[in-house]
């Protein structure tokens, strides 16, 4: 193989989900492009990597200083939605339909990953909530049992502060889920939490 | 979304079978990689489409100049296989059991996409037959309406060297295939075509 096809094949496929047929499948398709348009993708990449930051206040991924979330007068500070990961906030966002902020923990407890409380955001979210300015924290984060770790973790500490309201997302079927591929405890915790009809 | 991870995102979601979601992904994982590992896929990437090139004999992607078989003394140059791309070649390549040359075409004829003769490298293929250095010609391109007008457009040419051996590559049931899933096409083929047992 020509060194210069191996070695591009070899870096792509460091990526995750990318084996080496797929990386090759991509190379064959950047040598059809535009040498233009493979080197604003490269340029976007390499920048992206050495200029993008974290929001001092929440975590969220920032061109620079606070994010576009936080810098936003017209969203609803005294409302934070605790959440795993950028993709989680963004998956939210695109709703167009949650006027508070965020608070991004930048992953969940895990001892078998090695992963500590102190590795995560959380102090950062404990100044927010001594701030006084926080009424409502919503918990967004995963069932796994390191997000359910990290969630008593978590009203252990907010626990101190009995004028926050600690909320849970709701847990059920989804919308458009079919029944028969739902799993057991989704199930389960969707018929003991039924609601009436109104 | 910071106005980074958007151009990020949108510039990796042109690559085949990647949509925003799988960029997204992506970028995610590019942050938590060492900026040198980033640093080196991105030049991996730039580097391969400015500098890679066609071998001038047969069509293959090469550092320089001939490429890796056709500049390998060890290579029987008197079998081509014909391929329609650099990938099929390098499957081939990867059993380590061929030992000609090869022909890359570049694609098959397709008036429905606008592909004509001229697109593909035809005219050094048979460049190749006159030299006289040329035995046998396997072709191994795919059994798609293109690919057999691209099959019946090349025997036509072949035609004319009578002492040149024309053979296709075996069609059958793959070894490991489950009968079961198998296109009816391809059994058909294979029972017509069935060998005694040996």
């Amino acid at each position: 193989m020509a060194k210069l096809l191996d070695s591009v094949v070899s870096e792509m496929s460091r990526l995750p989900g990318i084996g080496r047929r797929t990386a090759l499948r991509l190379a064959m398709h950047i040598l059809k492009m535009e040498a233009d348009d493979v080197a604003s993708m490269v340029e976007s990449i390499a920048d992206f990597r050495q200029h993008i930051c974290h929001c001092p206040q929440c975590g969220n991924l920032s061109d620079d200083g606070l994010c576009e979330v936080c810098s936003n007068p017209m969203r609803d500070r005294s409302t934070v939605c605790v959440v795993e990961q950028v993709a989680d906030l963004l998956s939210i966002e695109k709703t167009q339909q949650y006027r508070g902020t965020y608070h991004v923990l930048g992953g969940v407890i895990s001892p078998m990953q090695g992963i500590a409380p102190s590795d995560l955001t959380i102090d950062l979210l404990m100044e927010r909530i001594r701030s006084g300015e926080v009424r409502e924290v919503i918990i967004a984060i995963s069932t796994s049992v390191e997000g359910e770790t990290t969630l008593f973790y978590l009203m252990n500490l907010l626990r101190q502060y009995p004028a926050v309201r600690i909320t849970n997302i709701a847990r059920g079927i989804g919308f458009g889920d079919e029944l028969e591929y739902v799993d057991e405890q989704t199930i389960t915790h969707a018929l003991a939490n039924r609601r009436p009809i109104e």
